[in-house]
């Protein structure tokens, strides 16, 4: 392992330099105007596994954006196969006026790359392709058979993994799974994230007049799509922070007093979190804790409403549509398609007969959860310890992986995810950001890692 | 008269043809980017005037757009002396891709004509310039003194009429102002407006975290603007329909039951008023009828909402920023300039700490009744039957036209509504058009007017 460390250790400023040109493909998958773009990222991926050793390396096109495919299994029958995976396509960058610099031309500056993708996801899958080409150039070979699942799709409204995943339930057989697409508690605090929400996402439609309206020749007589939305959408939590939708929490499983208290030994600054956010205070469902309601309470949020008149001005209308963009956090057992319909049911009954209602269900996440005892989440802690050189934390992420859990109920294999990001990172927002030491160090962890499950 | 209306008969095409021509001109005065188009707009306006026969034509500028004035004092001081106004700004366009046809490039169809501001305001001023020019060219005189104020700032978020008319009332003395931009009744039912409602503006934008913020990591511990703006706007009505503002109705007067028993009488059909509207039924305060809720009760409308992502697919975010703009209509005696005073302590009342709250509040209108047994009201009522040879009607309206009041209270005179419109005028909204038949019988009218209110 030392000659695997010192090979990545030398080959640091090259390694910066390739995903430099990586994060300068906008590969933005929910935007159809950047279907080139996505198509150009997953070629440039593909030279990538390449030159880190792999032969075999396809990509899978879908009815949306491909995926990137690679194995490598030269390590025998007998040797354990480890499945990676990542995503190469990244979120929508507006606001843009909010960025420090383009978000498609990496900067770096202050320890840190900066652009939209470098933490989410393309700086930590990256961090495995240099660490694989390191064991490659070093002994000619990987320490176990390797497969890669990079897919195009995570930041997408539609994803067609689960579809690829369900037909290639042998192509993609795997011991292990291993995702890095999560976040440290802490800057220097090494962190095994091992519960994540998962998500239920719905786009609403209101219809009222069939054409925008003079708000002084009909208002007062005509109902308001907009202001019918509003309240429709005030009505779905009640005023202790708790989802209305009928049934919505009772999948909901409780976490042990043990686990709560585990939490609480986190150094979690509630007064930093507001300071870094410039908030006042946090706000939520009564009777949690902030992580509590960030790791293990469901929630729902609108990501996005437009309706009207919104330019320069006044127009002073009644419009004829309103819409709306929700997504809801999801924890064990909650389970996302009962979810979206749910919603949909109790949408549709807040709604008065003067306006007509079009909901879109997304396909949703599951929550998961990975047991701490597995010999994958083992492998990564020590792998871990070893790259970063500190005691690993446990955490619990709010975010979604719907993939997850599609790689344990259909391969039936271990996950584990060992992430690299920060909190600090923006990841979604203007001026996303990795941090260096954790991408250079994140390639030793994913080295070490192969390492040790070779040996478990 | 006989010979007036011969000219007017004989001028038709060259009227349409002249109106077409002010139409083309994209005379948005909410979008900085059409200042231009504004100031092409009042100079040619200012040459129609001209060739109308007015020799003291001036561009007055403002901080805004230029207020085109005119005046003929040719019959004396003995003769009485009328102002017109109109006003030579038109809405946004948007959405844009709902017309038929470009909205600046005017088409003749149906007997109407089709394009941004034909009905509002431009057809209706277009309709004194040629009365008068009628007269000047059959009698070389007008009946009476006439002043021009034809603004550009009516549908912009800022106007600075009010200022003029404050610091020019001996210029703009007068006895009667006409102003013609309401809407009849019904098709082939001349219509005097004897009541409009006045208009509060305010847009409010929440802050809550200072960035966009992942809404997997952070949703259910930060308030998210979005949630917070829906609810705090669902709280501005009750279930009853009715505004929640504190104080908001003491000084709405009740109208008589005469009044209303008069309102009754109307041709108005609900169900046909529905289905044009493309709505199962109306809605509003309760307790009242749809002309009752448009005409004497105040009301409050969102006229538009954006926040968060917006775009194609999924975003998921909680956005730092959420804002709205809404206008309240109000009815005598509310006074807009309190009603937002109140509004604005009520809206920050309801905001949670967790997000800082900014209200801007545009200067509002008041709303206006005119004696129905006025000389300028009686003039224009025996205008309307010699032009379009039927009975009259009265009605009230639920649009504003603020300068309406500044007219009574700063030059003291007798104001009158005869407006040309139709309630299928679609203004504000994409395909307006104008009836021909009301345009040139609108010239005959206006000639009319002029006349009769020269022997009162």
């Amino acid at each position: 392992m030392d000659r695997v460390i010192s090979y990545i250790e030398r080959e640091k400023s090259r390694s910066i330099n390739e995903l430099t040109e990586l994060l300068r493909i906008p590969s933005i998958s929910s935007q159809t105007e950047h279907k080139k773009d996505m198509e150009k990222c997953a070629d440039l991926v593909v030279n990538y596994l390449k030159s880190a050793g792999f032969e075999d390396v396809r990509i899978v096109p879908t009815k949306g954006h491909s995926i990137v495919y690679a194995q490598w299994l030269g390590a025998g029958k007998d040797a354990p196969t480890v499945l990676v995976y990542g995503h190469y396509d990244v979120q929508p960058v507006d606001p843009l006026d909010l960025w420090h610099s383009p978000p498609f031309e990496p900067v770096i500056k202050d320890g840190k790359i900066w652009a939209r993708g470098c933490a989410d996801d393309k700086g930590q899958l990256f961090c495995h392709i240099k660490s694989l080409e390191a064991h490659f150039k070093t002994n000619g070979k990987f320490p176990v058979n390797v497969k890669i699942v990079f897919e195009g799709e995570e930041e997408a409204l539609e994803s067609h993994l689960d579809e690829f995943i369900q037909n290639n339930s042998e192509l993609l057989a795997c011991d292990y799974t291993i995702i890095s697409d999560t976040e440290w508690f802490a800057d220097g605090l090494p962190t095994i994230c091992y519960g994540l929400r998962g998500i239920s996402f719905v786009e609403v439609t209101l219809t009222g007049p069939n054409r925008d309206l003079h708000s002084g020749s009909f208002g007062g007589a005509v109902d308001n799509p907009l202001n019918v939305l509003c309240k429709m959408v005030a009505q779905l939590k009640d005023n202790n922070g708790r989802i209305t939708i009928p049934g919505f929490y009772d999948d909901v499983i409780d976490i042990s007093q043990k686990e709560k208290d585990e939490f609480k030994k986190l150094p979690f600054d509630e007064k930093h979190y507001c300071k870094d956010l410039g908030i006042k205070s946090v706000n939520g469902e009564k009777g949690f804790t902030t992580l509590e309601r960030i790791w293990i309470r469901p929630t729902l949020d609108l990501n996005g409403i437009v309706g009207g008149y919104t330019g320069e001005g006044a127009k002073t209308i009644i419009p004829s549509k309103a819409s709306a963009k929700l997504s809801m956090r999801l924890v064990p057992n909650q389970n996302p398609e009962d979810i979206s319909k749910n919603f949909e049911k109790y949408f549709r009954s807040l709604a008065p007969e003067t306006v007509s209602v079009d909901v879109k269900l997304a396909p949703g996440g599951n929550p998961v959860i990975t047991p701490l005892d597995s010999k994958a989440v083992k492998a990564a802690v020590s792998a871990l310890k070893s790259a970063f050189g500190k005691e690993v934390v446990y955490m619990r992420e709010g975010g979604s992986i719907p993939v997850a859990d599609m790689f344990s109920s259909v391969l039936n294999a271990e996950t584990v995810f060992m992430g690299f990001g920060l909190p600090t990172d923006n990841i979604h927002s203007p001026n996303e950001n990795y941090s260096l030491e954790n991408f250079y160090n994140g390639i030793k962890a994913s080295a070490y890692f192969f390492d040790f499950i070779s040996k478990v």
